[in-house]
């Protein structure tokens, strides 16, 4: 940012202007609303006002322009002033201000993707750094491109670890091409924020995780530049008890008055910069692997899902379709953060991937990836109490629970070294946050490289005219529930085997077909707790069938080391297990042959 | 830490044994586990042995002794040096460790608290400080002890941001009782640790936030101290790709062989220093609230669950029951894990509360708070889209799922001011992790003052004898089946209202015994999503019951802001949904009356 000039007094005062008309209206559309944080967005209108009409190149008609420089406002709850900033573009119009918050607007309590300005939502505090640096880095590294990436943050959220994790990030890879904007106003939730107004110790922290203060970071306490000397505290003078307060209707009449006066009537107009054109169309189409499996029938492999084996033979297809690995794993929420940033106006199709038992700290980023409606596509390895020897804290025995629960997800729990392929080659071109569940021990390969795999759609894997009950496995399970099966048959019981492929959307329709011709009779199996994972996915299906009869299989309790099949066997998810609860399930009913 | 003395020669030698001996017992151990971390047990053998025999004052027969130094190995991959130095001061046996990782063996790949002398787990890298900080901030200002509380870091770990919300945690309330060591040894899990050798910068970021390398935090890579002039660096000679992998059985034996040389025969004998024993002892049995709830019938409250309303009064009682409120929220991975450093030894009762959606940055220290038997309360407020104008990005309509899937995890979802009350106070004597759900808007009370309350026992709030359904709701849901069962009984339609009070352990018996004298008909209504929550809890609950009818109103799809009532209806959970939804179930059954 070595081009900054000092600008003249006329457009000082232009700048100074747009500045407190972005208060009033603030002021207003917060107290229509009866409900924002106007405090919070008077406290960035300087930095707003510079920012979209000094600073910034953009085609302000076209917010999406591929060529645009990209703004994220991570302090999300100022959202009202990143849409009085777009009403004096011109793109909204004041009026739509006032409807804010209401249910049949588009302008919401904090920045969605509603808005065609807005590429990530935030909101949820301390995500929006990280976001920026998969944007910056996409744009320095990938597009190769002029556009920059200005992330405005605000001083609470510099407590949140993730905001440090992004500034390692932006220092390692050298990302001159991000500016980190930080409104220092004291103000927090509750208390103040612990650094008051320090701005030099602020300074000195950004400073120790390698970024250069005036180039990659702001920190703007009281002007936002020599030319500007105005507190930007709060309006309502740097109290607290007005974070997340609109003003009564007669205070806020008051300070808008007050504001009017400020304004000068004759003004400078100002336009912003236009973009330098230099970003490469991109398409995400017709993604492909770039040949079909090479894998034998009974080789063994491990069911894992790491950039090296997978993912790469798509990226030097294109070089817009991008694994991700960072070195300073492991930070998952920096992982996921970024990814979001690199998938953000479809520059790329990304893989991030990771022990599945990181995402759990991710959970904040992947829930506001599912507000963000990005495409991220996340392998999680290693999954479940199958890995063995390293014990609980590695094992991730409810990452299933949690990506159900993300609205926009898919779930792949690929069983093979085929499917997997099918998998990750899916994931390209299915919408939403993509999730990859796979698993360390290794197993032999199921299917042939050419078998068809859809969403939602399952595999009859084991099957016979005479099946009795219908197992339901994924991974080590499915595995297990194939060894049970030959097992049974040796008694002459036979079980069908099913391979749900997708765990989420679930393929219902083969499940309960397949389970009349087996009396209703359902065995799920899954190296997962009993929570919210494939059993209960199963039940939700099938509670309505009459006359079925489900039993699941699943891990009780917070498991222990020992060696993989050790544990799946005192866990009670191995094929003996399985062989049990199926003896069981005929010997209890009446009419079991 | 201004007592340290140099050492004298004997003693260094003695030390330097030590650090040796458990070098080998940690390359032994894993080599013949066939897992493990061989080269990172040998990076802080030097630390460990001066820790444990030169600095730390404790009791080696006595570990979870009150007064003793508190340590965490927060580079749990570590373990096996943990174990070994426990064998040094005679606590194990040396034959224990030739079990390590196997099944029947309490010496897991990480440390859990199955060891006496393991206050937390670890394992899941960056978590370690923030629980020191708990412990210390516990010796410092509620036990107002002598102990101290040592924190032995990686370098892997300084990525993660977990341990920067720690350190300013740790610098805010002047823990001069904490001493966070990190063991700088450049080797990450696949690529050399961000910072490389640069203990300088490690200092630096350390200074920034406040610490003072030397006192609070020690940087260590050359040497431990002036007296010791070894490498740290990992035994396999620094290189990657030996991490997480055991040393070869020849290999084991070569170095094992060269490390035998350098231990010299006669040597001093090492004791730990003894604690000053002036930790009081704490009771933390038959917490109960000071008075009965004091709540007007019909009085209309916020069913939320702030410390300031309702855990002050458990904290008055004793100030070892302690209301957590920590001024750099929202950093809410530093409260839970704060919060389990509090709780840990029993030397309180616990309440962390924030915001139900912040919950989803800390699901890692939830699942961690599982593996160490932790004993913590936490409480969610702002639940579910009832939240309102700030639109999905505060919205926790995924935290029922996340907590499900907590193995130790209690839910409590209480529905008005007096039985959140006693959810509190149940909270304090139920073992395990206990999340309470509570709920933004103003809601009128259900229950008298003397209402008994238990984990596990749902309540029947309105029912006749002519029940056509049975509707279950929680929080919001459960006054909108109330408002819809008042509408139905204009039309001669009566339903069953129940209020599960926890939603896990689920009261599976009122509802089905309920549910049969409704004919088997079930409506659930939540305030969150479809997956994991209480839908799917009934839903699992009743799957085998023959005849019966589940149906489900849940949150579909990511949702907006609005009012709450608006978002209520717009998401179909409110009473007309509800009227709808059962008017549907009585019409599509044929002996409907």
């Amino acid at each position: 940012m070595a081009d900054y000039h000092k600008p003249d007094q006329q457009t000082v005062q232009a700048l100074r202007n747009i500045a407190n008309r972005l208060r009033i209206n603030c002021i207003k559309a917060t107290t229509a609303a009866g409900n924002g944080y106007p405090t919070s967005c008077c406290s960035v209108a300087e930095i707003m006002s510079v920012l979209y009409f000094n600073t910034m190149r953009y085609r302000p008609e076209d917010p999406k322009n591929i060529s645009n420089d990209r703004f994220i406002l991570s302090k999300g709850h100022a959202a009202p002033a990143l849409y009085s900033i777009w009403v004096e573009t011109g793109f909204l119009k004041e009026s739509e201000l006032h409807s804010l918050c209401q249910v049949e607007s588009t302008l919401e309590g904090h920045p969605t993707p509603k808005q065609q300005f807005v590429d990530v939502a935030t909101g949820s505090l301390g995500q929006g750094l990280g976001v920026a640096c998969g944007m910056a880095y996409t744009g320095k590294y990938f597009d190769k491109s002029s556009y920059r990436v200005f992330c405005l943050l605000g001083d609470g959220e510099m407590s949140e670890g993730a905001v440090w994790e992004a500034m390692s990030f932006a220092s390692f890879y050298q990302l001159d091409n991000l500016v980190a904007i930080m409104d220092i106003n004291r103000l927090g939730q509750t208390d103040p924020a612990p650094l008051q107004h320090h701005v030099d110790k602020y300074q000195r922290r950004c400073e120790a995780f390698g970024l250069v203060v005036g180039a990659h970071v702001w920190v703007i306490s009281r002007a936002f530049s020599q030319h500007e000397n105005q507190h930007t505290t709060k309006t309502a003078e740097d109290k607290l008890g007005w974070h997340a307060k609109p003003l009564p209707k007669d205070m806020a009449d008051a300070v808008v008055k007050d504001l009017q006066a400020r304004i000068t009537s004759s003004s400078k107009r100002l336009y912003p910069a236009t973009p330098i054109e230099d970003t490469p169309p991109v398409s995400l189409r017709n993604v492909r692997m770039p040949s079909a499996p090479g894998y034998k029938q009974e080789e063994k492999v491990q069911a894992l899902c790491k950039h090296t084996h997978l993912t790469i033979p798509i990226s030097q297809h294109s070089p817009h379709h991008t694994p991700l690995t960072i070195s300073t794993s492991p930070c998952t929420r920096q992982l996921v953060s970024v990814a979001t940033g690199c998938a953000a106006r479809d520059r790329n199709v990304v893989y991030a991937s990771t022990l599945a038992s990181f995402f759990a700290r991710a959970y904040d980023q992947l829930r506001m990836a599912a507000v963000s409606e990005s495409n991220i596509n996340l392998c999680g390895s290693h999954c479940g109490l199958s890995i063995g020897e390293d014990g609980p804290s590695l094992m991730s025995l409810e990452d299933m629970a949690m990506f159900r629960a993300i609205p926009t997800a898919t779930i792949f729990y690929p069983s093979d070294g085929v499917s997997i392929e099918k998998a990750v080659e899916l994931a390209a071109s299915t919408k939403g946050v993509c999730y990859i569940r796979t698993s360390r021990p290794e197993n032999p390969i199921i299917y042939n490289s050419n078998e068809d795999f859809h969403v939602g759609q399952a595999k009859v894997v084991y099957q016979s005219a005479e099946d009795k009950v219908t197992v339901i496995g994924a991974g080590v399970t499915l595995h297990e529930a194939l060894a049970a099966a030959e097992m049974l048959k040796k008694e002459r019981i036979f079980i069908r085997v099913i391979d749900p492929f997708t765990i989420k959307p679930l393929d219902s329709k083969t499940i309960i077909e397949n389970a009349r011709q087996t009396r209703g009779r359902i065995l799920t199996v899954e190296d997962h707790y009993y929570e919210g994972g494939l059993g209960e996915a199963v039940c939700s299906a099938v509670v309505n069938e009459q006359g079925f009869t489900l039993q699941r299989l699943a891990v009780a309790h917070v498991p222990r080391s020992g060696k993989p099949n050790e544990l799946l066997k005192i866990y009670g998810i191995d094929r003996e297990a399985i062989c049990q609860s199926v003896r069981k399930m005929l010997s209890g009913s009446a009419n079991a042959k």
